[in-house]
């Protein structure tokens, strides 16, 4: 697979349909980082960049497209289809909870709420793609998505990242999938999980993708049972380290993040920076570390 | 007075003192525009800039500085002086609400609650001022902090600012004082308050400054009893456009930025986007608008 053919041509797909999100030197909790505030983007995760690679390639049959969302690429699969004027059926487990909903509902995309975890709604959604013909755009688990979502590493690369090392909090694998596709390397990439949600931890320790439990604060966004087939293969060959933090911690690091930074983020949103807060990642002098804001689906809505 | 040579002064005065604060191009109900995201900055406003300015330059007698604040000038001279070791006594007014006060306690700064007004406060200041022989940081009518305070005007076009047209909230006058010292007419510089807090339209209707009643939303920030004349004779000898908006027009600018931008900004943060959304301000076809986003010491506090 070449990768970075990939991502080169899904930055050119969806150009001009994804927000170019800023970035900023920063210092938190007495850290000095780079950070991407990704979570300005459309939908308010990165997941619009691979949604819409993914309908923008297609091709999108007549029925249109199909998704199993934590909640975040449910709305950003909702609004790359209203956008594209193609119809979209998301399937969304109770726990994305009320404001992951609503915002779905407002791209107006049909909904279906599925009791359970993500999984769960997965299951439905593979059950309606082979009834309806739908289009299943994968959250994580395909070449799609990751390309889309590795346009963030390229973005940040051309934004002028000087970072060694960047932290990203990882579900599926989406995310960390495109910017390792992306990078190769180039940068050291660090894996941040929360303890009760770490399906990357599980996958590298048994030697590939195994079922894990998922509760906590951000099961909502990193709640995958089963870690992606292709970003386990990018992270194992790579050899990056993988990092867990508790949920506290990720607590901790969300409140400092608006106390000091003036960011609202969900959970998930604080996880790879709450590596760094609570000593789980420890930079070695003169190592410069950047940090990945990826989304601000927070409930309860503050306003 | 070569006001490009004081901001330039106040530039290289401030420099790693403050943020660097990121800039976007995001479309906001219906409206392609520049951001600058100034409500990034340390204390959650732009008044860092106008601080560190004055208390760098000083001379700084041994007693320190006081300052009067509707909240963000007092949280910014408190951290500005907490940052340099300076000793620093904050006088507020009782509006000023139980975030700023909060946020100025943090700094370490000394800090009275007055009652009534910010013009309450100031005249609180000048009494200590008078006692102690602390140098005043005024919060807008003085030559360094409109010199600090257009250190932002020169940091965006450095960005690559491509506006004509730049919209600005106005409370005494400091930032847009600062943006027309700066820009001189390069750019055209909209004025925006609140129907109930516009110091800077009265004076312009007036031929001079002149006291008016303040209130509203965002009178913990824009509400100065009487326009600061460095700032209005900027704004008079420029022949700048003064717009008002309502509370409601406000607070309306304040949630779309949550739900389009997930910028959670006080109400005088949100102030400039108002005109355009509430068509206070209609621009002609082609013309490049930009918003400051200003401050965002929102009560209560989201987290």
């Amino acid at each position: 697979m070449d990768w970075r053919a990939e991502i080169e041509a899904a930055a050119g797909r969806i150009e001009g349909h994804v927000r170019r999100t800023p970035v900023m030197e920063i210092t938190l909790g007495g850290h000095a980082v780079e950070i991407k505030l990704e979570h300005l983007q459309h939908t308010a995760s990165f997941k619009a960049r691979g949604a819409f690679n993914s309908l923008i390639k297609g091709p999108v049959p007549k029925g249109g497209v199909v998704a199993a969302s934590g909640g975040n690429h449910g709305a950003a699969v909702g609004y790359a289809a209203a956008s594209l004027g193609i119809p979209a059926q998301i399937f969304v487990p109770e726990m994305a909870g009320p404001s992951k909903i609503a915002l779905i509902e407002r791209t107006g995309a049909g909904l279906t709420v599925v009791p359970g975890q993500y999984a769960d709604a997965l299951a439905a959604a593979l059950a309606y793609e082979k009834e309806t013909g739908a289009m299943q755009v994968h959250a994580y688990d395909a070449v799609n998505t990751l390309a889309g979502q590795g346009t963030l590493a390229r973005e940040w690369d051309a934004q002028g990242l000087t970072a060694d090392t960047v932290l990203i909090a990882v579900g599926g694998g989406g995310l960390i999938g495109g910017a390792l596709a992306w990078w190769q390397g180039a940068r050291k990439v660090v894996a941040v999980e929360p303890e009760t949600s770490c399906s990357l931890h599980a996958a590298l320790k048994a030697g590939g993708p195994v079922d894990v439990e998922v509760s906590g604060v951000a099961a909502n966004a990193l709640g995958a049972r089963r870690h992606g087939q292709l970003s386990y293969e990018l992270a194992q060959s790579q050899g990056i380290p993988s990092m867990l933090v508790s949920d506290d911690a990720i607590t901790e690091a969300q409140k400092l993040l608006w106390r000091e930074g003036r960011q609202l983020v969900e959970p998930a949103g604080a996880t790879a920076l709450a590596a760094l807060l609570s000593g789980a990642y420890r930079p070695e002098p003169g190592e410069r570390v950047a940090v990945l804001l990826c989304g601000a689906n927070p409930a309860p809505e503050p306003i």
